[in-house]
């Protein structure tokens, strides 16, 4: 055990005092892991869109003072009671939701949407006794989706963290915690498209240029990518895309023009933007007989997705995905052993790199648009 | 070759010669099969809900004098030029829909829409010529569904013919070459329950009693069956359902009656009305995380099907099949091979027999709902 377990430990966290406000790098104090909890050193972390939107706090409930953050790699500075899965030193991607192995999610082979450990996004504390670790003067200070990552220190339930091969570069892996998994995930293991086949990409950001990703590895002949944004198209090349589609240059629905394309639609495709209209035309843009539609991006919560019954009975398939049907314990480490075969390319999602210190930097380039995944150095 | 091979065969078959008026048995003339078709003995046939919507002729274009029938079990008599997949003697169920083995569609192992063959109701004549095979007095009558075995001869495409097993008896296997097979193969081949799993069931006709079946061939450990006719359950229970739900019976929606006795969910479900709010329904009442929804039943062409993105994205899957996914030639021989290991239990799907003289009467049971198949057999 590192000299500090059973401790309070004083350390730099960035926490967002108010909605949409620059974070403020403050000394915080972390408690010690309670039953089942770690309590990780973070090295890396990067920023995602989900941080910036319960930051800008523009949909939901505001809750603040928070600490963000849940792109991360660290190593466990100790552990509480009860865990037995990780030990102190182990190298560990914490995950924005979880495992927790016992639940009929986590004994389905079919789920990783766990009854326990699921995704919260209204929750900012622990789920053992429901209290912050995080505290300043005294005063607690939210968590964000369990791992707050946006600091030195932060503590996770051990089912949401993936132990990974101590070998593995944490400044590269760190990406493979949310995003990058998600939509990897959801051209593996939920359209498999098999090896010369079709693929749409709706939405060219950092998870639908996963998703090409996939179908690059998967060995898809053509990958068509489908972006409002032309200044997307030359990046996108890199991650496998072989031809753009602009649904503004055209007069008809983007599937018309994609079934023409591809004489009668795509194998599969994958939908990455949440835009419940990309959605519809991701699953009629899929050739009769055979097509798979995946839906990944996340929609407003009043929308509706609407077709004709036909479009499914001609055989189509439509599959929704959560973070890439990876089980966060059980799938991550072979992710990992992707990227250390060097099937899957993990550097050129990397656009930009800062010191914690210049972490509001990386909301820059994310509002912006610049980046695909700002890595944020814990060290520097 | 029989002595009649080259010639036109006089022959008795039951004429409609105009919407929702009985069947003329009338002495017809069946010209013998042109290149890639087949003239078929037809020795029983069986009475689809299809057939009776195209006899009504209510929701299409009507097309009359024209010889319904598409279940059935028959004899080759003679071949047409370029047939070599059967010959003389074999026996063959005709299907409504067909397999080119050329297609696309024919080449995937995912698909059997084949391009060529896929049902075409609006058609009344052969493919190669554009011609009907039938004639009275000189003047054509119309073909139904490339099959119209309400015929003791019909002439059919090769590609719409499954060669089986001559032990197999006919006045049995009659009835699984279209609505058996498409409930059975939607739960085998489409939803593909586990052992032990819960499955719902939508509709409780002969399509919805066959998905049923599979279901309970497959080891499900509770079957669910929905259906607004409360007469429907005991007749059911034949078939593996274990309980049933009447919608009327429930004041919130039945999704959510199914949700409650299932802790979330049926695993499977398989939807066999066609009604719109039922396949909604369906989809959203299996559970999330592993849950997989079958559309069997075919809409009114201005229905849609709605749902919140939220349900697609909490993992489940919606799939649309088409005849239960078999590949009419390649696929249903194993169909027969399941009812002669005695697996899969034909004879509780046919209530009625009648002569083919009384093919009316087939009519008149369906029209009641009194009857799941009514077996006419052609030789009495």
């Amino acid at each position: 055990m590192a000299s500090t377990a059973g401790s309070i430990i004083p350390c730099k966290a960035a926490v967002a005092w108010e909605a949409g406000k620059p974070l403020v790098i403050e000394q915080v104090e972390v408690a010690p892991p309670k039953a089942m909890e770690v309590r990780v050193k973070i090295k890396y972390t990067s920023l995602c869109h989900t941080d910036v939107y319960f930051w800008e706090a523009k949909g939901q409930a505001p809750l603040f003072p928070r600490i963000f953050g849940h792109e991360a790699a660290g190593i466990v500075e100790s552990v509480g009671e009860g865990v037995t899965d990780v030990e102190v030193g182990d190298h560990v991607l914490p995950v924005f939701t979880g495992e927790c192995k016992e639940c009929a999610h986590c004994k389905s082979q079919e789920s990783n949407m766990c009854n326990l450990l699921r995704i919260n996004t209204d929750r900012g504390v622990m789920i053992s006794d429901g209290n912050a670790r995080f505290s300043k003067n005294g005063n607690p200070i939210y968590h964000f989706l369990g791992t707050s990552t946006f600091s030195e220190y932060t503590v996770v339930h051990v089912g949401c963290l993936a132990k990974i091969d101590k070998s593995a570069p944490l400044d590269k892996v760190c990406v493979l915690s949310c995003g990058i998994s998600t939509g990897l995930g959801a051209t593996l293991n939920v359209a498999k498209p098999k090896k010369g086949s079709t693929v749409a990409i709706f939405g060219l950001g950092a998870v639908g240029l996963a998703a090409a990703e996939g179908a690059r590895i998967a060995g898809a002949s053509r990958i068509i990518g489908v972006d409002l944004n032309p200044s997307r198209f030359e990046e996108a090349k890199k991650f496998g895309i072989t031809e753009f589609v602009n649904p503004k240059d055209h007069d008809k629905p983007v599937q018309e023009v994609i079934a023409e394309m591809t004489n009668g639609g795509v194998d599969r495709s994958v939908e990455c933007t949440g835009n419940v209209k990309a959605m519809m035309s991701a699953f009629e843009c899929v050739h009769d007989g055979w097509g798979v539609a995946v839906l990944v991006g996340v929609p407003n919560k009043d929308d509706m997705f609407m077709t004709k019954p036909v479009n499914l009975l001609n055989e189509r398939t439509l599959r929704g995905t959560f973070f890439g049907n990876y089980k966060p314990r059980t799938d991550l480490p072979s992710v990992i052993d992707m990227y250390m075969k060097k099937q899957l390319e993990v550097e050129k999602f990397i656009t930009h790199r800062v010191p914690f210190s210049d972490i509001n930097k990386a909301f820059d380039y994310m509002l912006k648009g610049e980046s695909l995944r700002c890595l944020i150095s814990m060290d520097e």
